[in-house]
């Protein structure tokens, strides 16, 4: 996987260390596409060298209190860490999605012009993320431990349930803060710029339409703002553009967004 | 309802107001714990007013693209209405539990020392309130809208999984971190003092102790720093302690804890 070349912005920022799982998008996508849109250089630990896996594995181990530097141990990936950012200037490091994305926001200038502004985008990446969660469930209704197939009843009736009642009442609810929002002309969630509600909500809806296609020919439709307007100018960001053509966009495969025939649309 | 004696604090501090649903604690619960704890005054509007509900449900109407005070609309309850602390000083509405936490740890001093410890907290906060969605799930696995008593099958089978694997692997983590805290002496997640993590933690498993209490009888004896040393510390801080003895505290119902007996360890 080739690295960044170096830019301003890369050398006045710590070197940042993404711990996620290999080979999969998953939840480490989300703080990727903020280090993508901000042009911020960062390390993809476990998908750019053979031992990285072993940092992801280290920080969630079932017997860790902790490390050395003084940081709790992370209940799952992803983790970040920064170092020279922790206590008495050793590593930091952060677990839980919408806490890297809240801490990375504040320190890359994407999440806002003030404090309303800010707390607007951590409570719709929340429901952007909840969407995501959702999305998971419909394979894995019982036991996230077990096999889909072991649970195949169950995700029937939760992926129908999704489909029919849970992604009209997300879609238009996104639709409606979209149309709010009267300075974000349909492509800004909050105020008049990219944050990471907009790459947090852009990840879950271009998931979803890999996961279930034929439902979501149809509800595209019914949310222009979302669809004609939102998800194509997220697309279309500089620092997005080029990172969606690159090798490190990594293609969806048995993580959240999976492609189940019998669950999608019938 | 009684209402708090005027404070120095509640002098100093805006009108708070919790939008959330009546007569459960639910997710509202995480937010009340962390005024009580603080001694903050604040008001909670569809407990304390028989209009109240009305604002709960003006937030989250379906066809609202926000209010008139440029605050977009609300996914869902509870969310928080902060007089005079908007753009342009007008209403600030907050929505989603981890995001109103986050805002006022910050405001009321109840979210760490530094920077390491704000995000270590919002992090184990975030954890605690993944448990309580899956909690919520054990009962209503497939669909939110439909009756327990319509998805009982899948509840079995997910209370299960969440008895058995899930509720070991949180118990475990958040053993661990007490451990690994020194500062903490097992009473605090973070730090030397507590936090909204501590306060969220806490009102997780007293409603697991609640809906579980055949499985909490033995897992609480697996996880001692846990049971016997954070959950009654917790409870005797100041504020809580006051708290827990009023009419203020409401009891466990319909909501996300909820006590069914073929769904507790047999």
């Amino acid at each position: 996987m080739s690295t960044e070349p170096s830019t301003k912005k890369a050398r006045t920022h710590p070197p940042y260390e993404l711990l996620y799982w290999p080979t999969l998008p998953g939840r480490g996508e989300f703080i990727r596409l903020v280090f993508e849109a901000t042009s911020t250089s960062y390390t993809d630990v476990s998908n750019e060298s053979k031992d990285g896996i072993n940092d992801v594995l280290a920080v969630k181990a079932e017997d860790s209190t902790g490390d050395s530097d003084g940081n709790p141990p992370a209940f799952a990936p992803p983790a970040l860490r920064i170092p020279g950012e922790g206590k008495g200037g050793k590593n930091l490091l952060l677990y839980q999605t919408p806490s890297i994305l809240s801490y990375l926001g504040d320190k890359l200038g994407f999440a806002g012009e003030d404090e309303a502004e800010r707390h607007w985008i951590m409570s719709h990446a929340l429901t952007a993320l909840d969407l995501n969660n959702e999305t998971h469930d419909t394979h894995h209704p019982v036991s996230v431990a077990k096999y889909y197939e072991d649970q195949k009843e169950p995700a029937l009736l939760k992926a129908t349930d999704f489909r029919e009642a849970r992604l009209p009442k997300f879609f238009g609810f996104f639709e409606r803060v979209l149309k709010g929002n009267k300075s974000g002309d349909g492509k800004y969630l909050v105020g008049g710029k990219l944050s990471y509600a907009d790459t947090t909500l852009w990840q879950v809806l271009d998931g979803l339409l890999f996961a279930f296609p034929k439902e979501m020919a149809v509800r595209k439709k019914e949310f222009p703002t979302l669809f004609d307007t939102f998800y194509p100018s997220v697309k279309e960001q500089k620092g997005i553009k080029e990172y969606l053509a690159s090798k490190r966009r990594l293609p969806y495969g048995n993580g959240v967004f999976r492609h189940y025939e019998e669950l999608d649309r019938q």
